[in-house]
């Protein structure tokens, strides 16, 4: 297990040092995985007012008016799910994935299992990396957030969110997964909606949750490699069965 | 998997409503696996000045003399290891066993996966919750800690010890693994020596780390499983054919 460790850190370095130099996101295969380089973005503004209003209706998959946009008259309307930006745009679920392409340009990757890169681990919070991934014939959302819960303590926050309804989301398993210096740390969840509120999944610490030094263990030149693997959730059938 | 994840937490459902008005330390088989209820205790004092001095010198197998205890004229003289308690006693490293099972009463458990099920996770920090752990002709310490890095929020640090030397602790790996509510949380390490310092390890933030959000979401009732397994490292077999 360990001897795998050593070939993924070795591969991760390999990766970093053909890369170490570039800025744009670039996606590239290695080792038969696909990685994907993605660059941070530092968040101007958080608007958790937005998030509040959305938590309760999310169930219902609409999200009501809200204080950032104009009042939504089409309950199939949803305000742009992107945590980067306060963006005005509001549109149908089946739209999100090209307006996160087109208008905040976040890439888009194929694939069961994929890395993703986070460079520039340094900058200081509030700082986001964000990508898309298109698995199972649904997309879903990967964020980290580097943010302080505690003043002068940054931590970073990563959780995966389907961009689709909350009871389309309770049928996958994500997982994230970091390997590094004969360490290994994985998390398990079900992907929340992106209905729902990736602050608000945030505040409550329902994510994989990194200290600063950890982050440094697994990190490797200032870059964070996370696998992210998702798998269609068994207890759906298991419950099936009963 | 996440069926696994539903018959875990309802054999842990079980489990703590047979044993939640039970206060002493009880070790019973459920489901094939060993679990062992782990009581709290409260930390009246830490003495971080002992593993200053001690972490130099952990890689030549002894401890220097310290501010807490009589100088260690004879170098194979290990000070008690046990976090609990700022403990007078000095001994050799075979000895460091018997002398935390007699003098401070910590439970040995045998079997290569157990379960450690801490309670009163609610107590203030700081707070310990330790076992020994008999597997693989060696003895392993656990200690879970609830402790206040940040003033008014308390963490939890969880970390596997060897009661050995750093180069028989590098032949090993531990993981520690929590279960619940459809959520998955591993961690895999190669344990530290109780040579070094467990404070240490827990000041670098070099093991599992819980907020007390995640805590909760893994928790029962008051109550933290924590799945264990110890294997032998395979880094030194691959090296050796390489």
């Amino acid at each position: 297990m360990l001897f795998f460790t050593q070939c993924f850190g070795a591969v991760l370095d390999l990766i970093h040092l053909r890369f170490q130099h570039y800025k744009a996101k670039r996606v590239f295969s290695a080792a038969g995985q696909l990685v994907c380089v993605v660059n941070p973005t530092h968040s101007l503004k958080y608007a958790p007012t937005r998030c509040a209003a959305a938590q309760s209706s999310a169930e219902q998959g609409i999200l009501p008016p809200c204080h950032h946009h104009e009042a939504v008259h089409d309950p199939q309307l949803v305000p742009c799910t992107c945590p980067l930006f306060s963006c005005p745009w509001e549109g149908h679920l089946e739209v999100v994935v090209s307006h996160l392409r087109q208008t905040h340009r976040i890439n888009i990757l194929q694939g069961a299992e994929i890395v993703f890169l986070a460079t520039d681990m340094h900058l200081p919070a509030p700082t986001d990396w964000i990508i898309m991934h298109s698995c199972l014939g649904h997309q879903f959302l990967l964020v980290l957030r580097k943010q302080e819960k505690y003043e002068g303590h940054p931590q970073f926050f990563a959780t995966m969110m389907l961009i689709g309804t909350p009871t389309q989301a309770d049928n996958f398993t994500y997982r994230l997964e970091l390997n590094r210096n004969q360490r290994r740390l994985k998390w398990e969840a079900t992907p929340r909606s992106v209905l729902e509120c990736v602050d608000s999944v945030i505040s409550d610490g329902d994510c994989l949750v990194l200290n600063t030094s950890l982050a440094q263990l697994f990190s490797d030149n200032g870059s964070l490699a996370i696998g992210i693997a998702i798998t269609t959730s068994k207890v759906h059938n298991a419950e099936a069965e009963m």
